[in-house]
């Protein structure tokens, strides 16, 4: 977590230094000061001997509770310096479960419920809470529907998952047992007209002041989340209960998830060149390793990836999260690759799927894939950038007239850039994709290869008739918001 | 000023949405407070009516005074909006001049030197005070450094440039003239072991604020450094008065001078492949035009790069700046590159010259010189991200290995990476130049192409054998502090 | 300024402490951090021999360009320790003054206008620009207007002083010259409905980046106040121009003036017990010497008195400032008292007018004043905390009742108290006053004693009836926004 | 917790607005956002409408979770309005307990245990532990030391109390069970050379990132602190364990309770005039009720205060708190004094000892305590500010010569401040006391009287001999440091 999310601080760091208006001299704690407010722990440690506590704090501080970004500022002299003190990583973050009066008054709003849901937020995976959820979801009979960044925690595909109607689910749900999931934007708070307004939320969290946001929940349970869906287990087990799988709430359920997968596959199946987006991802996700960890970030790449790449293990996902910061998914995808190459195995392999426009705000970091040889395989989904309110028309005038600086909008980028050459500049493989075959093809060659990085630039239509691109467009938020 | 030096305080922002940590909701309001100390002004217009008038403020605030970054946060769903309200761009700034008696007091010391020294800032380069400057300096013939942005305020091949004997100069004068510099780091406090304990120093600032830093001045001169050159030109042309050229203080300078440069020239002259850093600055000074724009950043790159390549025009250096802050060159060329363009003509060439280090930051602009057709010419002078601290013979090895994951210090890069082909992914021309002819030729064909830009893979020698290499960074001190 | 301004920041570091959430051990650097955005400096010298250095630069930087607070946080251990290094204070601001031409173009506005109007800031007083002023302003003949910190830079019963035709006098300038005034909302942004969309702005400041600040300045005067007022004045003299009185601006200007002191001094002669505002500041007015130094912190107390209370000399009025901040009248009392007394005479008279409400923020620090017998004479204008909203009906019917816990509301105070025995607590004078001859006779013992501060306790009319509450309240606006 | 901390941030904003000097305009997110660093919750509703829904939030924050201080800005406008919109006061904060097999590797721990110690923290208080507690130490036989603010959850005179033998017993304790306290300087990092080097922590907390600052646990129980000692209660109940009060351990913390009694009650029963600290505090003790709420704040006070001043109930000592900040006593006093009252009944007496320098930060809230009639008794131990580093004989010759100007150091205060005066001046009684027999009466009365607040202004001996001043003085340290 520590190192993962540590990267876009930096550059909090660097600004500073940047603008340097009002300091004489070069002091770095006013880095420190400046990352301050947007970390857990901010810190420049004094001297070499200082480095290892300061090291251990923030990543332990990163850790414990709820787990967040530290910035700790390493003199350029310290760099390449020695400690001889050696101090050992913090134990596993300490466990606390919730008051057994609370999971009694839990399962019995639970056992009431005619349309109950399980919402499973990026806490339960933080909490490493799959084995005890996923026999809870099977014993109890409950829909379920992960947050982005809870996808995996139970398998995209299990049966129980309702996220193709999500929408539905969300209004109709009466009971929802909410597991490490915030009430924010991302949810539509919890409030009407998303939400039923007399919906009973039961809100399991490890941070207590998260309880009440926004709803006042039925029930508030505090603590682990692995220990208290073992807790909840435990009862369910005792009292043998479950949830029918013949009741109306699932029928509806059924009924709007077979809907949509028709609409999805007929956009993914469409054989036009250049590919849409439904054509893309439909074959990436035929071909991709269940095991492999997807990062992602970009604005239509990463809304229509979410439901299209399914992840089946938990933490396997890196999004660009709750505020959509782009150019952190080079950074995520070479600290996974870090992780799992040193553990002395092949690991798992790392596939980031990438908008054109989030590749480059850190498209170099490739280098740094390329000079130690992390066997990731990045995915630019190339639409030229074309984003929001751009009209098709005018893009193919433009792109005839050759001379974009007086008319492209600031929001398209260069047509046809070649991603896959910025690759092959630093001896990773590069390919070019336009059509399915190609892209399964430089796909698997990727997947094949374990020596060092790949990239496929694979070009989408920017420049599709007005109809369609309405209609993809609308799928867009059709498939974020109306499933 | 406003959209160069604007670029890297975007970073704030982002990373502070990235982080994120504690806000409920997306609100931008704090990214203008999180810039608010590293920018004169920092605000998000709360409507689109507003934004001509914060922009207005924006503009008119980094050029007033003394010019700064100012941050201006536009939400999104205005970007592509438009505003029917025009604004005309506010005045050119106002204008002060010193008080006349202070003028009096000034030349009266300057008279009295017997060591005199003129020190060029980049206040004299923003307060457009070339003409004034250049009748000055060689109406009173007194000797003259510039600081690193102050550089062609009056050419660098100037007779009365002391650039090369910078270290003697700075070290025996009993009066400095000081104009728009401030007594930082980089002039070393303008206190002793490197000047002149006696030192008098007449202060010619905007800054009120800035005077009397470190050191207290002999004569304080507010206002405009152009203004105030031009009363004390009128006045030393009143008087008649000059300092004669025939003294023991200019003798030693000069002959400092062409013992500096016969030590340089040996180097440039080496025909050694791989190239040393100052035979690719001597072939690439030869080369550019003397009215281009160098855009520098890196550590030896930036450093050896500033004694090699003259500027002969005013505000035609942009460098890292007084923190040495990487990853702003490209952003300084594009808009340098943008404004030259716009004018609606050729305009001047832009050439950015790169550490490897330093291009990496940010090197995915090249799209954007690419979109808009911009001619820069990106020298990159690639030695592997080789910094201080780093053996040469451990460097053979670890490349011999082929796997630098264990053993490459973070401070190294990839070797011989290809950074021509990043260009050329995006439609400019690519070279990579490894012997003197390869840099002549590219350089010029690159010069001679307005259409699109170019970048030069410089590679040069990071495992020389030892004694030369502590020879040469011995020498990139000597350059910048013994001259 | 340093210490005067330096007051109320210190807080800042208190509550940061105070707080400590986030901070592990005592650490008061981030006390610094929180005072750098309020403060033009701010710093903890990390030694004993640092502090002189420091103390300087904060000195100088409080002084230097546009005054402001600076913060220097010693520690504890530090305070009464002593340091061998002298260090003499930094000299008076280096002055510049105004380009010639622009001189010439502010001349030639000047000689056009119709309805001039001079606007004196407290720029001018801090530029010690009275003498020239005067001279300027007697010479050409034209009206003047003081900003509150501006009164006194001329006397307030100039015969060209217009204060008592405010309103008039700013709605129908056709040119006004603004010296040292910024246009915020202390002077409606300069914008319509309160002054003429059509005036002529001649901007003096010394900050470039005031100009232009809401509107546009015809003509542009950067530099010293004094220096600019004295180019302007050679320029007067030179040609003999003189604006006339007998014009119809001045008698339309005289007509109002003559109208409004009508109506003041009918309020001011009411001779009803309680007392109301004009009463009280008429007979206060006509005791103080002129040469008296006035602190004035209140609501309505500052808003009526600075209509009442004339200033006859420059810097010699002290208060709330541009943002209306209570509690720091008694720590300007303070630092003037003690500059005073230090010049080893018994100087002036230090009077600080106090509204209720406003004293109690800070009243203790009248132990101060007695720890050093500084004769400092406090005036609280008491009318039991009462503002904006509150109905003299209630207030009666709350005051009978005994108990205000209940109904009492939040702005309101306790009735009668007694401050005058706050002072006679530490060995001060006090006097408890109700009619008009005990407020000239307390006033009369209090000024002729030089050796300890005294305290009067001015009770006024809360409660008296509604129409004419109704018509004091008005009045106060139409004094501040109307004459 | 909300309404008392939030006082002294108020003052942030104050100072944000008094210093101004960056901002155009009056607007008071600055003041929101200068809070942010220092409060777990920060804002300003922008509507009236909002105002509920942020209180609530803000009320929330505070006491969900780690308790702390939340800001709310309030604009001036709706300080007097109402809101028809009525939200419920959030519910009790959610509970989690600790993990089962924690718990039994702590009562392990424990049992091996040769010379244990229970610490018992604020956060015990504040867990509202004090009924488990109480069983707990009763029925293992553990000897036990509150913190500061831990005083009262147990008794101070429980025969397991500790306090009097602080220092042997953090030296010699081989395991400590630490209950919602931080190992910070207070409780000397829980390092050597204050703690044995070997000691095993049991540490208690709800705030996870707690865990491990400073010294790593050998057992961490995460959780609820009245929950977790529940926990550990039922298990020593089980086991049917206890530890045996007839060690070597319970034996020497005995003979040590012993002698420093001894020392304390020779100074407590000293009968010289002017009184000393423990004389004072002695007699104030033997007449407190054992109900009532005891605020402090100061040094010398409120160090020795705290060791004589037994608490018999939790929560009923509010002091400086970890920072030592001055100034917040009286609003600590007012806030609970509120509490109590609004209660419908007498409540219980709040009690506020004071140090003359603290008292002097605030003191002007003796108004609002006399305008609600909270009868709050206070008591100022006035030694003429005298603090650390001042010659009692150079006080004698300063306080002969009167004038204290010149010489008096900036850490006195003025001799025989009347401070009981400032509490007649608003109708409060007030005392001056010299004697013991004074001390005795007066406080009686003023405990006696439930209609108004009363001040004793208590007399103690500034300029004692030196003799005795450096064992006083030495008995401070050795109070707190070394019992």
């Amino acid at each position: 977590m520590f190192g993962i999310v540590g990267v876009p601080i930096i550059e909090v760091a660097m600004a500073a230094q940047a603008a340097g208006i009002r300091y004489v001299g070069m002091r770095n704690e006013q880095a420190v000061e400046a990352c301050r407010l947007y970390s857990k722990f901010s810190a420049r440690p004094s001297s070499l001997e200082a480095i290892p506590s300061v090291v251990e704090k923030a990543v332990r501080t990163s850790m414990y509770g709820r787990p967040g970004a530290c910035y700790v500022d390493i003199a350029g002299d310290m760099v390449n310096a020695k400690v001889d003190r050696i101090l050992s990583c913090c134990p596993t973050p300490p466990v606390s479960v919730a008051d057994q009066g609370a999971i009694t008054e839990a399962i019995s709003v639970l056992k009431e419920a005619k349309r109950p849901l399980v919402i499973i937020g990026k806490g339960a995976a933080y909490g490493r809470a799959e084995t005890a959820l996923r026999e809870f979801v099977e014993m109890s009979g409950l829909p379920f529907l992960p947050t982005p960044m809870g996808k995996g925690v139970l398998p995209d595909d299990h049966p129980n998952c309702v996220a193709a109607a999500r929408s539905r689910a969300l209004l109709q749900a009466d009971v929802v047992l909410l597991l490490g999931a915030r009430l924010n934007w991302m949810l539509h708070f919890g409030l009407p007209p998303r939400f039923n307004p007399d919906v009973k939320i039961i809100q399991v969290d490890l941070c207590a002041e998260e309880m009440g946001n926004n709803v006042r929940p039925a029930v508030a349970l505090l603590g682990d989340i692995n220990a208290i869906v073992t807790q909840l287990l435990e009862r369910v087990h005792e009292d043998g209960w479950k949830y029918s799988s013949d009741t109306e709430w699932w029928s509806a359920l059924k009924d709007k998830i077979a809907a949509n997968a028709k609409i999805s596959k007929a956009l993914a199946l469409q054989s036009t060149v250049p590919m849409n987006y439904y054509t893309v991802f439909h074959h990436v996700s035929q071909l991709l390793p269940p095991d492999c960890i997807i990062v992602s970030e970009g604005a239509n790449t990463m809304d229509i990836g979410r439901t299209m790449l399914n992840n089946y293990l938990p933490r396997h996902r890196l999004d660009a999260g709750t505020f959509g910061t782009m150019g952190v998914g080079l950074g995520f995808a070479i600290a996974a690759a870090t992780v799992e190459k040193s553990e002395n195995s092949k690991g798992q392999r790392i596939v980031c799927v990438e908008g054109d426009s989030a590749f480059g705000f850190s498209g170099m970091e490739v280098e740094t894939m390329c000079r130690y040889n992390l066997p990731v395989v990045i995915i630019v989904v190339n639409n030229n950038g074309i984003y929001s309110g751009v009209d098709p028309e005018t893009w193919k005038e433009m792109a005839k007239m050759g001379d974009l600086t007086s008319i492209a909008p600031p929001v398209t980028l260069l047509p046809e850039a070649r991603y896959d050459e910025v690759m092959t500049a630093f001896g990773g493989r590069g390919f070019l994709v336009r059509t399915v075959e190609e892209l399964r093809s430089a796909l698997q060659i990727s997947l094949d290869d374990w020596e060092r990085p790949s990239l496929l630039n694979v070009l989408i239509d920017p420049s599709s008739d007005r109809k369609q691109q309405v209609y993809i467009y609308v799928l867009v938020w059709f498939t974020w918001l109306s499933f």
